[in-house]
């Protein structure tokens, strides 16, 4: 058994990550952490009700660092690397779902986050927490970082045709749609439900902080410099994200090439099912799964990917990379539940 | 054309209460007051762009009076009557959306609504703005006390049964499931879109302030002290009232002899229609219908009703009343919407 | 291993059924049956792609009777019956989803339900499937009657306390709301997104078919004739009843004794959480929870439940049922999910 | 007064036409016919109770054109030009809401609609009812194509762009989400509320037949072949559509230029608001506006749009066009109700 920690436990993918840990048969919740003055996490979830007895108490780095041997860290960005980097120290083994050691430098970071980075040094070498395309890496790292859940709606239909230069690593639009919890626990006015009922729209147009981390990682895999342009929106349902990808196949390729080498890239795969039809998030919802399908239309191929933005987006993918850090079985925890 | 003025314009029930008067041809918006920074409305409510360039101010007593004849005040509770009570010494005419002058007497109101009556004297001489039940004093008054969304729902169906000593005035449960629109627009944690999403539940069980309201006016009718049992709920979507009320039919009275009451005592309003179907709030919604039908079901008898919080429950009753404080023919700018 | 059959697989009930066998360690899926056209359940319901390779193949006695140890039977009213009573006689232990042997004579069914029941002799001597209620009569049965969604949400709070004489057994109001799951698969005009999106309603008021089955049941408990008013509503939400139930305490007793006796009931249950907070479907969606809370307003009691209709309605039920049948722990399978 | 007449009035854009018909003063309804067996439209649509008695109707050709002066035809493509002809033949006035005659030539729509044209010689002819950019031909006409909701979701942000070659007319690429009500008012299996809540999904990629209408429409502003790529998408919401399209600005061209033009363009249009905020379908709901904005991302110009997919991209138009063709102030009966 794995002693267990989750910092910041009272939002949605640490809610999520609870769901999947509480049928993890190596995972034992020693410790979970919150600056929030409830006692118990069934306070604040109510779901939780006689699920759950560990208590919900304020961070210490020793006590946690005693009782903990694998953390979870569900903090802000900024906020996360300053105790990530002392639990690294302490040895203890990390997946952050912070943007924190997301991309390539720390002067990426800094520029887009508009914050000073407590651990520059580390920022570059973290492994990325997509276990479809980073699997190696991540099976002997101490701390992974947890990728983006728009991000990982984006690479996992493209990365493979990427590498492999079956489109043009340029002019690649993603529109994606996420659900509202995307937004996070803490209420807002726009997400305030009268607000954000029976409407769609953009945001974060041109401006979104997962818009350079697509254009890193698909820059490592194109290893020509990539940039997209990324839309996000956001659709009155609670879970998953569409990303509906617009491509130039390459001079000679196919929608069919495309979609051949995609279905043959994960055909091992336990989480990505890549299929003739059309994805849509109702069915990946509460599932680890990734689903994509790829159309053409005129000169463009597109390429359509469902995930549930908290399980696959998030706390799945979390879980995923703690069984490969850990050596277990990648898919423990994960296949019992579905949409 | 009268010159209205709205206190506190930023809220649900004050939007809506610009739908109806922008396409009303006697009033003239002439001052729009509000706490919150934002310089124009269209800020606070996108939809409004270019619908209304009255700018949004502070409230002052002595612009406001020199530049209002009608004012709707949509302050909380206690705030309200504070203001009111100014507004009506300087001769305007006022529609009070707050609860401050809804009950018979401050005592009750002090109790409920656990705060000092600014305005004591007044409160059980202003009437209660359901202009079905109360249009004559309504006629005549500078003062109407908007009724609550709740006890609309309720009164409509159940005063003419009551008053008629058609039903028992005792055991009378209201069962009342709200959209949420009900909760006011600032940003709530249990009205945060992911929590009231998906999810239905009561709340204020025994508790809610609505209930004394319900009781004194129901009392008024059936020369009786009555007290009812009412319980609201949060049904996952934006706007609508529906109430199922159960209660004992008198003594030789049947749900039939309660149909053809109602059916008979609005059969020349235009704004209740009794039918045989039964009543959803989708058909009344953007409307200021209340759809009313009756069912029995062993010894109890069901009366249902749906209405629109925000139309029917708060600003088109409110339009109701100003068209009748003013001598105007009562449907203006009431009849040309419809769910 | 036991080898699992579902007859009528295409429904909402069988995919949730689905969920949890698959996950079941003792159950082995070997035949799921379809009168639809469908060679796949993934074609049916997306969300199966690469969850299960079973095909759907047409019903035929002998084929099932071999290949199958435990049946579950989702197939409509009188359908239902025709088919089990031969499962029975080919000593197959059978769960049945349908309305057939839940009541405690024929003549009740047929009356309610308008046909003739095609195996009289056996109604009213099949164990009633709330393993909470009648859990010994189910351990040692060969066939169960799956209860109806409805009829659990309103028996698990209210049948300990008629049992126990602590509510009068008149007069009892059981105000429930549904998720719109509860109306099938099969399209429907009502059914129908945009027409039942954003409104809420009440349906077949005084005529529903789940009132008899309460009623029984309840006179069963309370061992004097019951009967209830029942009245259910469609709310604008996939999963999950709440039920409101307004009782009349007995003589001398208190919503105090009926939460403490319904808090001590009970206790030991894996999938009753009785609390002080006010239950909301979104905390037992997707789960095995049924949450149940008491209040008082007047001289009423209000209790008040929430369930998935899916789950602890139908199929989380059916499993309890198909382990107690087969002498596996009740909970297996079960407790992985939660909201 | 117009003796108004609606053909096919049972579905969802004659209901919101009736909404505004109901409002306007000179449009007198007088028949309202269908192939449905109800008898009147409160049957099929509850919220029209006591608002109209207009029976509902079969459709004879003898008895509407005596009783109708102009006609609105809601009937399925084919179907409708089978009629749409013999109305035009004894002087009615119509707007067609089919695509029988929206495109340029009865070659293209019998390649795409899979039909034969019953009305081959009228195709390319007649005025595309988009009032904003063919007010003039709509004017003087007898009958008018109005326009799909998708391609009115495109063309009025982008046409008077393509138009002045401020934009390539190649690589166009609008990624639309729509509310379901698009699907219209027959129940199916995709648009059953189960299937369609809490989902986003894209549809017909590569496929609509609303792709050759935009094209050939932007064919028409560019004076080049212009082909689109178009991507629908069903969101879980029951009114809107939000499009969203990338576009490469022409040489030297910039964001500010397009938006700069669009704001001029429609600067004196009452029901195109061109802003810096970013569209929301919430703030056109019900109403008959289209909000547009713009924004860049890389070289990238993404010029997105809202409206309500009922009203301005149907029955709004259409009742734009019925006060154009009558002489009649284009605004009429569609500035009173908004979002």
């Amino acid at each position: 058994m794995i002693k267990v920690g989750i910092i910041g436990a009272t939002g949605y993918t640490a809610l999520e990550l609870l769901r999947i840990l509480l049928r993890h048969p190596h995972a034992d919740i020693t410790r979970l952490t919150s600056r929030k003055k409830a006692t118990s996490l069934a306070e604040v979830h109510p779901q939780l009700l006689q699920k759950i007895d560990v208590p919900l108490v304020p961070f210490s780095i020793d006590d946690f660092s005693e009782a903990v041997d694998f953390a979870f860290c569900c903090l802000p960005h900024g906020a996360s690397a300053e105790i990530v980097k002392e639990l690294v120290d302490r040895n203890l083994k990390v997946v952050d779902f912070s943007a924190d050691y997301r991309l390539d430098n720390w002067e990426s970071f800094e520029q887009w986050y508009n914050v000073s980075h407590p651990d520059r040094d580390r920022v570059g070498s973290v492994p990325y927490g997509v276990p479809e395309l980073f699997r190696k890496s991540i099976s002997g790292a101490q701390l992974v970082a947890n990728p983006g859940c728009f991000p990982s709606s984006a690479l996992l239909p493209l990365a493979p045709v990427i590498a492999k230069d079956l489109i043009a690593p340029t002019g690649i639009i993603i529109d994606s749609k996420t659900g509202i919890s995307g937004g996070g626990r803490n209420p807002k006015p726009h997400l305030h439900y009268p607000e954000a009922n029976e409407s769609i729209s953009a945001y974060a147009v041109g401006t979104h902080r997962h818009q350079p981390e697509i254009d890193q990682l698909a820059t490592r895999f194109s290893q020509k410099t990539t940039s997209v342009v990324f839309t996000p929106h956001l659709a009155p349902m609670n879970r998953g994200i569409l990303s509906t990808c617009y491509v130039d196949p390459a001079s000679g390729k196919t929608a069919g090439d495309i979609f051949d080498h995609l279905k043959n890239f994960y055909d091992a795969e336990p989480f990505v099912r890549v299929s003739q039809a059309l994805p849509a998030t109702r069915n990946v919802s509460h599932s680890n799964y990734c689903d994509i399908a790829v159309r053409e239309n005129g000169s463009k191929v597109i390429v359509l990917s469902a995930l549930d933005n908290l399980v696959k987006g998030a706390s799945g993918a979390a879980v995923q990379n703690f069984n490969l850090m850990n050596g277990f079985e990648e898919t423990m925890g994960l296949l019992t539940e579905f949409a």
